[in-house]
């Protein structure tokens, strides 16, 4: 069977104050549903993988105390699919855990692991690259299926994967090489070469074929896991897995499964995801895909601006008004309790403001 | 005996969000009180006052829709010292039937005629300028005494009155001529002379002069207070004026009583009021009286600022953070269901912004 599960443990603090560690990102009504309303990046996810795969085969990892938040957020989402880590220790053994539990209920699993952090538009572009993965994986069953998105700009903050060989299904080939984050002109030559795919994080694998790779390269966190599913599901079960997870060697999964596998060629394969690929981890980020007016203005609740050119102004609390005269290129963003007010060029300095908010308030605002 | 009418009426949007059609700037808790807390212009202006008068010779003036808030911000104000006009109609009515009220109660009334709408510190040198005003008329029981302020820079924006010949009381002149506000060039001749004092729009006189002044000049007026004491206060009285006063010719006590009064020589005198006198009717200007830091920026309430300077920043919601970094020159004003953001240069345009929001949400934030 196709299984999928969506990887959303993170706690980004860049969209504070509507982010908080209580709150994160991915949790946030933050995209609009197309529909009038909004809803987070997490439904959305939620929405987007099920044009492929059936509701009862999407899993979710995520932070054990977002479990409420998540099945709030995800009415459909079915019993027994919501993985929920007790301490984060990196993708590695995020995507092994959700391996684990996946193939003890279909053995013979192919596996997507999507991320729920980017606006990813349209839906039926994200599923025609998904089943083309999926095709390819049929096609060469242990292979790794990495998602790639043409780039659109010299990006230097991705990760980039090159297009070798063919395969015999359209659309995917060999991986040829990987790059972290390159500089500007070798961003440029990329781009210009048609050959390079932004590394979207996202895969797709039989759950076995990770397991075996941890087998391989990770034996202690394999020994874990399976430690972890030979108890029977529930409480037993959860007990062990909070014995067992915060011991697992932190590690991502680049490094414990892809890369190993980048050694035997033919191995790990890259499918073209032809889809709009916004960040929306930032508020000048976040912006760029709220309404705006002419006058570059993006703002999204109760908000009024006179004169106002390139905000981005958000009210996050129903009945509370935010209005500005003579405002240019700035963030505002209400929420309940907290306001943030910066110059857009300041917004990636949020981190910095929290820190003196936490020295001045420990404890309440973040 | 000496009494005192704080003239309460105004209802300034300028310092919107805080300030409301419902709640005027003299009733926010805007200045420090000196104790750690802060209070309203108007109980300063009462505890300025109380400095000279005592209280229950203390008389408050203001719209009727004011009267618990005043009552709830003025607890030592006496009984039947409470002022309502049913509405406004311009200063020489709310002076007129302030004076009628007073002169009711005591007919030799000596009455101080202040307002609420600026800082004036320190209390010491208010004290003692208005007790020299009651001097002055104690010497010359007719004369218009208008109290004077050393400018302190050549201001546009003020009212000049000139020192004319010396009295018998040391510190009061007669007013030798008037001028409302004039040219850049003007002002700085007035700085550099010595002789012209801002006009500070407050008086001591005898209730019966301006009565007198009014049956003069405006009969309809003096007769229709006439009509409004001669019934027996409370409800009886009350109906009165709700029927006679808003039918009363709008006119400014300036040209009812000032101006009549200086054609003859010697009748208005000006008394040197030698104090700091701070307008607060805008948020740069109320940023001059809140602490500030070293980089100019002034705060009160819940905030924390990262790199910023010269900005006004109030939150006057208790537990609501604003937070800012990189911020520069600007206003942001917090209350528990709107925030204004603005630069500084653009505060002035509140009015402008209003409208904007009435426009969208009507009745909901004036």
């Amino acid at each position: 069977m196709r299984h999928a599960v969506i990887m959303a443990g993170g706690s980004g603090t860049r969209l504070w104050p509507m982010s908080r560690t209580s709150r994160p990102k991915q949790l946030l009504d933050l995209v609009d549903d197309g529909d009038g309303g909004t809803r987070s990046l997490l439904a959305e996810a939620f929405a987007r993988v099920r044009a492929v795969v059936p509701a009862d085969c999407i899993w979710v990892c995520t932070a054990g105390r977002y479990a409420e938040q998540v099945r709030a957020a995800l009415p459909d989402l079915a019993e027994g699919r919501l993985i929920l880590e007790p301490e984060p220790r990196d993708t590695a053994n995020a995507v092994g855990l959700a391996a684990a539990l996946v193939a003890d209920v279909d053995p013979e699993a192919e596996l997507a692991v999507v991320s729920a952090d980017h606006v990813i538009r349209p839906v039926e572009r994200f599923a025609a690259g998904l089943r083309t993965a999926f095709d390819a994986l049929a096609e060469r069953p242990r292979s790794l299926v990495t998602l790639g998105i043409p780039p659109t700009y010299p990006a230097t903050g991705f990760g980039y994967v090159e297009r070798g060989g063919a395969t015999a299904v359209p659309g995917v080939a060999e991986a040829a090489s990987f790059r972290e984050k390159p500089d500007r002109a070798t961003a440029e030559q990329y781009l210009a070469s048609g050959r390079h795919l932004w590394n979207s994080g996202m895969f797709v694998w039989r759950a076995r074929t990770v397991l075996d790779a941890l087998a391989d390269h990770l034996p202690a966190t394999a020994e874990g896991l399976a430690r972890v599913v030979a108890a029977p599901a529930g409480a037993e079960r959860d007990a062990v897995l909070a014995e067992v997870f915060p011991r697992l060697p932190k590690i991502s999964v680049d490094y414990a499964v892809l890369e190993p596998a980048a050694a035997e060629p033919g191995r790990v394969l890259v499918a073209d995801l032809d889809v709009d690929w916004l960040d929306v981890g930032s508020w000048p980020a976040l912006g760029r895909v709220l309404p705006s007016d002419d006058a570059g203005n993006a703002q999204r609740g109760m908000v009024v601006q006179v004169d106002g050119e390139r905000n981005v102004v958000v009210s996050d609390d129903p009945g509370h008004l935010v209005a500005t005269v003579g405002l240019r290129d700035c963030v505002v963003v209400h929420t309940r309790d907290a306001t943030l007010v910066c110059p857009v060029a300041d917004a990636e300095r949020v981190k910095e403001l929290l820190e003196a908010v936490a020295a001045r308030y420990p404890g309440t605002f973040g």
